[in-house]
């Protein structure tokens, strides 16, 4: 099984398609079935205790699942994130990019579920564990 | 019941603590246990289809949980989440404001619960459905 | 709206298709979007400190959101459960039935949406809280 | 780090504390931080359709991760789940034991988290995926 969209296929269509989030997110790498994304917390993305906001957090994990979706099923799909449950664990590192590993672990017809681990660079600790669902475009 | 904080110090506070939330979230109403937030989206916040970002949705959600919560047990406290789960049922109304209104289910010594519903405004239609757990700071 | 079957249609269907689950749970009301259902839980529901299993009250939130659904679309269909997350809140009081009432917040093409309250007879209190997705059968 | 009980201790506990679930779920194996348990569903466990019912998967799910838990911080704890997610995504296969892995990805204070992951006996494929949290039990 080959990704439908190379690395750099991928990050172009992001730069046209989200310009705002190529700006925060990157894709680091790409596989059928995974990607890993990353970003670099600024001033925006911290809360009171310097910890990095959920929303942050799950901005990130839906992006890297959004990703690595379409590199397996090609670009022109529009897959929406119809459920996601996400488990908050710890703090991460100050400093330190946020590095997100997508697992897709269904892509059926009518949904697919992705698997999302968090953690700071350099860090083996869990920051956030997140399953996401999205709901497929129909076959034309 | 009393809500520790009225309506006017909750703002404050936010202007103060949050900056960069009070830009975009506004607290409409508070009560015991209850909180009404809403926001206005625009460019950042749209996806190609024109339909608002699941991480903007879920920026509302989870500021509306964390409002509800300092207007009952106070603004010292520094509660985070650790559990999120959102179901996204419907495209938002174009040019409407997203309202989210909170309803605690519990406010326990370890953890406090909320549901959250999503609606465009002047629509009864559920746009989004959460649920999320804090974990309470621990006593002084 | 109608119900597609009476409350007397549903109850017959569940003796036959499920006798193991009549034998535990009763359907005590449906109208279109919405049932209560409950159970008497004994024995073999019960943990270590007089508390209902989460398995039980995981067993209850399920087969109302299935009944609620069979209710509104019709007893032929075969939608299956897709994700659930479900909130334990607090214990049931020792010798009560479980009340769970469902609300379905979306029956759409594919996916179908509940939101399953459960308390205690006669208390207000939320024992658990629970969202349910069904995977809706395939149109003939 | 050891386990606080032995595989052989912990299949005793089981058997005096929990006896009907000792009937049906199997311990297999035990790590730190790690269970892995097991379950041949019969009649009862099954749905329209010749599936094995939700509700039968959480309970395999919900024991897989209390005794990977009691292994971990020992037998004396009356941890409970507080939330539960999880993601029904193929269907079990026929005449197979159904195995639950559980990884727990932290033990907290007051919280802890578990990912559980369930396959047919003999397959690759993932039939379901839960995450759980338990309250911890008050250090005395």
């Amino acid at each position: 099984m080959d990704t439908k969209l190379t690395l750099e296929e991928v990050r172009k269509f992001i730069a046209i398609e989200f310009p705002q989030m190529a700006d925060v997110y990157r894709v680091d790498a790409i596989a059928p079935m995974w990607a890993q994304v990353s970003m670099m917390p600024d001033e925006r993305h911290l809360r009171p205790g310097a910890t990095v906001s959920g929303p942050t957090i799950f901005g990130l994990v839906d992006c890297g699942m959004y990703f690595a979706l379409m590199a397996t099923i090609g670009p022109e799909a529009l897959a929406v994130t119809t459920n996601a449950s996400i488990d908050f664990m710890r703090k991460p590192l100050a400093g330190k990019a946020l590095i997100a590993e997508v697992n897709l672990l269904k892509v059926g017809r009518v949904l697919a579920v992705g698997d999302v681990a968090v953690r700071s660079e350099g860090s083996d600790a869990l920051i956030a564990r997140a399953t996401l669902t999205y709901s497929m475009p129909p076959k034309k």
